[in-house]
């Protein structure tokens, strides 16, 4: 699929338009001055002018988030249903520690699957992040290739975090809720953290779990949005960005793409764990990139 | 500059020549069996075939550990000159750092430049690295768009990581050399880490002067190359791919174009440093992407 963006690296004369609102830039430019007294200027020393970017049909990019050719088409045909059957012991306990994770956000949770679906991704975009750091420093320590891991987890990340992106505009968090996502993240990170170096093979293997518990909240979602009980309302423009949705899309198109989203990295994470149960490093077999 | 990339899904029948060398895949397939037995059956269930990419002429593409569309052409043009005269006394606190830093470096490599590179980019990878994970972790607590940073500060520990690739072919370590790497990523990576969270304003702009001293040590390291003290060999294949150098470049080819990167990363510091100091968020400023 081809695609057109454009860059443009403007005159640092001109008016910028995507560093900040029009009115506060307007201020930052009446104040005017030397390298370090406004954005402006301290661009001009550095050669970091704000880039304009705009979309395929010349209107503006209004993210700076992320960018057009990140976005992508979701690939929707994946198979939904795939299961890693535990085996061993360790798949036993990875596949029990997400089945008993998933009580405590049921009851909390319930049937507000927005909410749930916000709240959830905070914690969802950890473990690429985390795996991408501990590999990177691997690959630095011992001077070794890292076949790729090191992008395709970080990547992995990134799409993660443009799911919170995404439910935020649909859910907006209230206090307590922020407070929970403070606490969750603190134990969490710390836990992945410390589950990454001890077992990768476990590490990726829950992960995969997760991501199938991911699946099976997203298709409940799309349920209620089926029968009434979530309003199907328009999707966020955020998203019609990133996945390359039609201006016309809903909630229920955009929760269609996220649950494919999670399905892809069902498998990648199974995938990684299944190159560790056979004694490999995930170095040895190229990661898979940009899988979606 | 417009580039031609292919991506071919190979068919899982297809022998496989990314994954691992011919030989030890021919043994992989000649095993056989179901999907936890080798790669292949785990690709083909988990819908992860390994990609064959081919490069811009129809040649197969080498590497796992990044793509052609991350490769690019330096730009050599960058004011290697620039310099932030420390001003306030956490910008001195900073110079001062670097500065004794480089003393016991000298000490250590004196002019074997090749093998000071190599040593030095081990480090200058952690911090792009853990800036990233601080910031992502950060727009996920607080629902926050990132501005781009996280991406530009995770391509900046890429960017890194690929000019440790490279040096290594020029020197390889020694034991004692890997045992020192070791030692000094676990005191720098959690003395950054912990100064990334005190003041993300000091830890940009020490490393915009550690930049900066890199650059110098470049200098220096082309003029050895020029006046004989060090060979100047050829360019490792890598370098050729990545920085998309023609194929008969040298190792002086390749440290100006690594020179370029560093001025590169300077500016950027620096101007997060700046954005900082002025009472701002990273993420109020947009973030300076694909900035090589
Ligand atoms: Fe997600
Ligand atoms: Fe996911
Ligand atoms: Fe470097
Ligand atoms: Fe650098």
């Amino acid at each position: 699929t081809a695609t057109t963006w454009t860059l443009i690296n403007e005159n640092v004369r001109c008016k910028s338009t995507l560093a900040l609102g029009d009115k506060e830039q307007e201020e930052k430019q009446a104040v005017g001055g030397g390298p370090t007294k406004n954005e402006k200027g301290i661009n001009s020393y550095w050669g970091l002018e704000p880039t304009k970017v705009t979309k395929e049909g010349g209107a503006e990019w209004k993210w700076t988030c992320f960018r057009p050719w990140e976005a992508y088409k979701a690939d929707l045909s994946i198979d939904l249903k795939k299961h890693h059957a535990p085996v061993t012991l360790l798949d036993k306990m990875a596949y029990w520690t997400v089945k008993t994770l998933r009580w405590p956000t049921d009851l909390l949770f319930q049937r507000r699957y927005g909410c749930r679906a916000m709240m959830l991704e905070t914690v969802a975009a950890v473990p690429g992040m985390v795996g991408g750091m501990l590999l990177h420093c691997k690959s630095l320590r011992r001077f070794e290739h890292s076949g790729g891991w090191i992008k395709a987890l970080l990547e992995e990340a990134e799409n993660e975090r443009m799911h919170l992106m995404t439910f935020m505009e649909v859910a907006k968090p209230r206090w307590y809720e922020r407070a929970l996502v403070f606490a969750v993240q603190g134990v969490f990170f710390n836990a992945y953290f410390l589950g990454y170096i001890i077992s990768p093979k476990f590490a990726h293997r829950m992960v995969g779990y997760l991501e199938e518990e991911a699946i099976h909240s997203y298709t409940e979602f799309i349920k209620e949005l089926d029968n009434g009980s979530i309003e199907n309302v328009r999707a966020p423009a955020i998203a019609i960005d990133y996945w390359r949705l039609s201006p016309d899309s809903t909630l229920r198109d955009v929760v269609m793409v996220v649950r494919a989203d999670e399905a892809h990295h069902r498998d990648v994470n199974h995938f990684a764990s299944d190159i560790h149960y056979q004694g490999r490093q995930l170095r040895e077999a190229p990661a898979p990139l940009g899988y979606h």
